[in-house]
């Protein structure tokens, strides 16, 4: 059994108490806040009652590495690179559900965070977190870059199909609808429920800071510069993010290609579902749980494809993810916690 | 045409816009803000763009007595109380939407909401704002103490039975289900979207400050002191507050002498609408309206009667209320501005 | 005064009683129906409660010939085309909810809607009833093609834009999001609350019929054939439409040449919104309203223009517009009726 | 390892479903179905991809009895009695989620249900489902009655209080709010996402079938007749049930005697959360669980209790708990398959 760190109390601190209730292998020794120090977990969580008798404390990097062998930071941007430099320094092995270590160019993290990088050496050292494309590095990895939730539902549907130049590079826009639980918990008046509940909006249109974590990714996979465009928008609902992605085959390619690729690479992947010819994901059906599913439709005629994935945005968006990671990290089965129906409806 | 001042730029604020919006009789002359002073109405509240030309100040009362002939104060409570006072003392009669003038007994009031009342001698002259109960006395006040939300759901489908010995004054039970913007504006936690969304919860149990507000005037109606037991809920919803309420018949009284006052009581009233037998109301009947609906049941054997009231708490519950109110107090026919079906579904 | 029937009694029926009551100018004297037949239409719709009394009764042609100036058909598409050509022909003008007179080319229809056109000859005398674009030939026609409520988001932010040949007329991409008010009243499973609440899902991806509707006007405003990407997704919410619009600028047009047509195009009229640079929609700020409100993106250094608009599917989207038109038809002020703020928040 | 049937193919058997998939004890062999029969599970509900390959088959009684050692009845009233007659002398236990062996009385069930009971004789070797009530019968029965969803979260609550003397048995008072997949998945205009959505309302008002197996369950802790007045709300949520309760201290008790008793009898029960002082349950704490969680509040001074009870209404109040009597009935771990908090938020 392994010690287990969890540095921040928001929503995906909840997830990842969610998912390892019950688990054998881990304990969740440390649950570090700064607003609810000295709460029990289930004071602030109350649908944790009975599963943890943990008290909030304030994140002391040297408990930490004194007792425990991984640490899941959940912060904002920022706050993770210098203890996740102090705690690898210490041995133990961290997860960082933040933004700190997914772009290798700390240019583009300085322009896009407006905070200059505490730590670049440490960025090619970090494996970015999609077990799909990444199980090998972040198995052998002290550092994962867990990554976004816009970015997990955009990368995973792209990624085979720019690797296999089935699709053209450019020209791909990402219409992603996201739940309100992405824009954290801290209260503020975008996320106040009589601003969000009946109605639907774009926001960060043009300047999101998932764009270039997402333009790496494809980037790497196509084996070229890739842009792309991508609008988020906030639903009324608590979990699971759309997206819609549109993009071209290329010129040689088969309509065929696009679903025969995603077959093949996603075949024995145990949270990447494609879903049969006329069937489109609905947010609903991954609630709560690790999976991916994936709608794939081209128009033979004109070659457009429309690709639509669905996730939980904290679960395999965030927290299910950084759990699959971490089962890679430590040799368990990659599903063990992880593999159950979601809630539905 | 009059000149009206609105304190505040909450929730009813805004409601108060939006009814007044294409008035010919009144016009808002000034919007005081804390927040937003500086900014345009319609930077604040998109939705009024191309209604009011109005940019939002601090409360300057000299300028509103200058120039207003009424002013709606929507203000925490505890702060009308020293406005109202200067404002009246200088000729604008006042609408208070918030609790300062609702409680007869400044007792009472310090008691629930931990304050000294600054100015006992004015509760007499206020008129609480109930147009069914109080017409007469709405018509000639410059100081109407608008009611609460809850209230207004409570006493309207109560007062008339009470007065008239139909029911039981004692062990009245009143479970109330309210939409979130009940809570305001202000971001806190437990109006965060996600902690609402998908869920239900009872608040205030056994301590809601709208219970004596309840009881003063239930009491009132039955000419005796009538206790209530009050519990409101939390929707997941913007608007509406749905009431249902416990009580018995009075011994001697038979079943069909509720249906009987109440269709007799509320007849030629505009706003309260007594369902046939069998239909009981849906908050959704009155969104975005003036209008009560009441439903009613009795157990012929037993005497349990059963009431269930629903309002749209942003206008029957608050500012539709206060524009009935200001139609009174200034002479215009009662339903101006205010007689339209809701928006639905 | 003139007379009208509402020949339906769908969600479109009842917003179009929610914008009549108490207008002089119009009297609702006839409401068909097939399964509230006999019934009041405040039993079937409350919430009209004390506006209207007028019992349903099946479509009677003759009846409505005989009694009205005007007829709003409401129907599933294939039903309203042999009424219509009665009704004109009778003399009573006709403003069609549906689908049966959008589309100039029978063959498109046949195709998309799986029907052969029963009236053909009467599609050239049908205006396309987008005021903004057609309003003189609403002015003198008898038939009024009521727009979908996905063209009307989509057309009225390209239309001016294409029209000037600031966009690129290949490429274009609408991603559309719906309130579950568009799929009509008729329970199904798609609508059932459970299946739809807390979760976000694509529909008609690559096959919608409203994408011939969007491709001939949009077609007319370039003079150039155009093709069109319309992917539409129902979202956890009874009214509103988002339309995010991905195109290009033309080579030669300038960043600023897309704000400057919009706000051209669309300064004197009563219900489009340009947003300030910077500010995109809310479905929110036009609900129960017939505003669209249109905000804009253009990305400098790469051309990619992004349109994001909002309207309300049952207003702006469908019986607001109706309304609008028939203003127009009968010589009235444009925004009689129409003009107000929604319900917000 | 058993073999299971599952009769039935609602919500409530989806949430058997989910709670059954991975248990190495339990095979679902069968799923029976009118309306998907020769689909696949996951064509019906794609949630379950990957968990299941089993295709709905028409109710054949042969083969269950040939083939399972347990069946769990999910149907309409009425259609349970036959099939649970026949399986049951076929040696298969059976686990009926409907009503038809809740009742003791067929009086009561036919005059409650409109149906004349087919196997009366039955009804006194079920076992009512409540495991903290009837843990020992349910052990050793063939035919455990699982209770309703409004039951379950007001008989537990009140059970205790009443058998130990600590309340009045007269004048109780449950109103209770629940999420709509309480009414099934069959879509009707009642739970129309459009009908539903943001909005609330009473129903069953005076009449509700469930008021009787309340009735009967209090009535037997009590050792004497109770009537309870019921009233159940539909809130616009999918999962949840809210009981708020009205009850009296019975004279001689002590305020804290009501704390006491329920802490008492449920202090080792791994499924009933006793909240402390001034915490009232929201629904969302037990979302997809099967807890049932209970807030307390006695006002000292006029003897007024009231408890406020929480349960997922598929999972407590249906599915979860008949797994919890599975367990039970087959010697397993009460809390296997069970035992995991909630997805939140």
């Amino acid at each position: 059994m392994i010690k287990a760190a969890i540095i921040g109390d928001g929503y995906t601190a909840a997830d990842l108490l969610r998912l390892l209730a019950g688990r054998e292998e881990v304990q969740v020794e440390i649950i570090c806040s700064t607003e609810n120090i000295g709460r029990k977990i289930n004071q602030v969580y109350p649908h944790l009652t009975g599963f943890y008798d943990v008290t909030l404390t304030t994140a002391d990097l040297q408990e930490i590495k004194a007792s425990c062998q991984v640490a899941f930071l959940a912060l904002p941007h920022g706050l993770s690179v210098p203890m996740v430099q102090e705690l690898v320094a210490g041995g133990v092995r961290c997860i960082d559900l933040g933004a700190d270590f997914r772009l290798k160019d700390a240019a583009v993290y300085e322009k896009y965070y407006e905070k200059v990088h505490g730590a670049p050496h440490l960025l090619a050292e970090a494996a970015y977190g999609l077990p799909e494309l990444y199980r090998e590095e972040i198995r052998h990895t002290s550092i994962v870059a867990n990554p976004g939730c816009y970015p997990t539902s955009s990368i995973l549907p792209l990624a085979p199909l720019l690797r296999s130049g089935v699709l053209d590079s450019q020209g791909i826009i990402i219409d992603s609808k996201s739940g309100v639980t992405g824009a954290g918990r801290t209260p503020q008046p975008s996320s106040h429920f009589c601003e969000v509940n009946e109605g639907i909006k774009a926001y960060g249109v043009g300047v999101h800071r998932h764009t270039p974590e997402i333009a790496q990714e494809l980037s790497l996979a196509a084996g070229t510069e890739v842009e792309v465009v991508f609008t988020p928008h906030l639903v009324p609902m608590n979990r699971g993010i759309l997206s819609t992605i549109y993009a071209r085959l290329r010129r040689g390619a088969k309509p065929s290609d696009v679903r025969r690729v995603l077959e093949e690479f996603y075949g024995s992947e145990p949270f990447v579902r494609i879903l049969p010819e006329g069937v489109f994901p609905h947010t609903k059906w991954v609630y709560g749980t690790n999976f991916l599913d994936i709608g794939v439709h081209v128009n033979e005629s004109s070659g457009q494809v429309i690709l639509v994935s669905a996730l939980d945005n904290l679960t395999k968006g965030a927290s299910g993810q950084a759990i699959q990671n971490l089962n890679i990290m430590f040799g368990w089965p990659e599903t063990r916690g992880l593999f159950f129906p979601g809630v539905h409806p």
